[in-house]
């Protein structure tokens, strides 16, 4: 049996990237629609050791090493396996986001991060939709909530800014990105995200 | 002021290292003494993590990153303030004890260990003092507890042997090591680690 193939969505928060995930994992037979942060009960407890008490109680450094073990969990208990099976997997975030957010926060961080994922992780994906829309859009169509790693609340509109020009390097930078422009009405972006899936099958 | 410097304990489960490390800190003024697993509250959380529930739960290599991690935590926020504050620092176990543990279980995963340690602990210790004993010494003489990562009753006797012999190999291995025969009366090993520590001041 064929491997399965392993298709991530990214960009800010806000983007519609979880709506498009589920969009395109609803066109396709034997799927595995996961998320990140968690994705496993073993990287949902990481994370919550994480995020709980003192926010300054990590250092950076810890941090990134507590979300490695948190993804390296995600990926042994949920991805390999239903690749493995065959099965499509399609995640909402990966490694793609970590990169971008370390970049956008401690730069000075990121050469850790890539050995430390090359080290530990060494999966990249298949195909990555990288989802643009402009922060100041997404905020005021009411889109942008409090979530996972980028907050509006927590970082203001310039933050999200830094981010989205991160996410716009990292699909130039990667032959299996397809950078979507999410600037659309939801039926348009899902249509564009099936259509360039096919052409890329 | 002088940068502190950094002492270490090794040795097998039984072999008297806690009891030789508590007896140089009584000998030296401005020292911390400190321990490895845990040494600080972050460490201790995350110890707690990988030791509670199913023990399968974690693979190998998660576990390898949750014990950086928690290591990472430890000389940040124990050990590497203590040193820049010009105090000596003891632990009672180190990142030898990972090695030589890692090497009698899955020694395909020493390569990730040491490149991990590399890439996110970067420190050694100063002076590392290595324990000698037997272990069906250790075990007769009632020595041997459950504790740490080496266990009697879980491992048995064989598995003792398999890293008393790793931990004879690490002190050939490295200058900052000092074999200590650990086969004799508390006291004449105590002195002869106080020996040897003035030796190398």
């Amino acid at each position: 049996m064929a491997v399965g193939r392993f298709i991530t969505f990214e960009g800010i928060d806000g983007s519609g990237k979880s709506t498009q995930a589920r969009r395109l994992a609803d066109r396709l037979q034997d799927v595995v629609l996961t998320r990140e942060p968690g994705g496993s009960p073993g990287a949902e407890e990481i994370r919550k050791l994480v995020l709980t008490g003192d926010p300054d109680r990590w250092s950076a450094e810890t941090e990134i090493l507590l979300f490695t073990a948190s993804r390296r969990d995600h990926l042994e208990k949920t991805i390999a396996p239903a690749l493995e099976a065959g099965k499509t997997v399609i995640s909402d975030r990966f490694a793609d986001s970590t990169r971008v957010y370390q970049g956008a926060t401690r730069g000075d961080l990121r050469h850790m991060v890539d050995k430390l994922h090359e080290l530990m992780i060494g999966r990249e994906p298949d195909l990555t939709f990288v989802i643009d829309m402009d922060p100041a859009v997404a905020l005021e169509r009411g889109l942008a909530r409090k979530s996972g790693e980028d907050r509006f609340e927590d970082f203001g509109l310039p933050f999200q800014e830094t981010l989205r020009h991160g996410f716009l390097a990292l699909a130039k930078a990667h032959k299996r990105c397809v950078l979507i422009d999410g600037n659309r009405d939801i039926d348009d972006v899902a249509a564009d995200v099936a259509t360039q899936y096919a052409a890329r099958t």
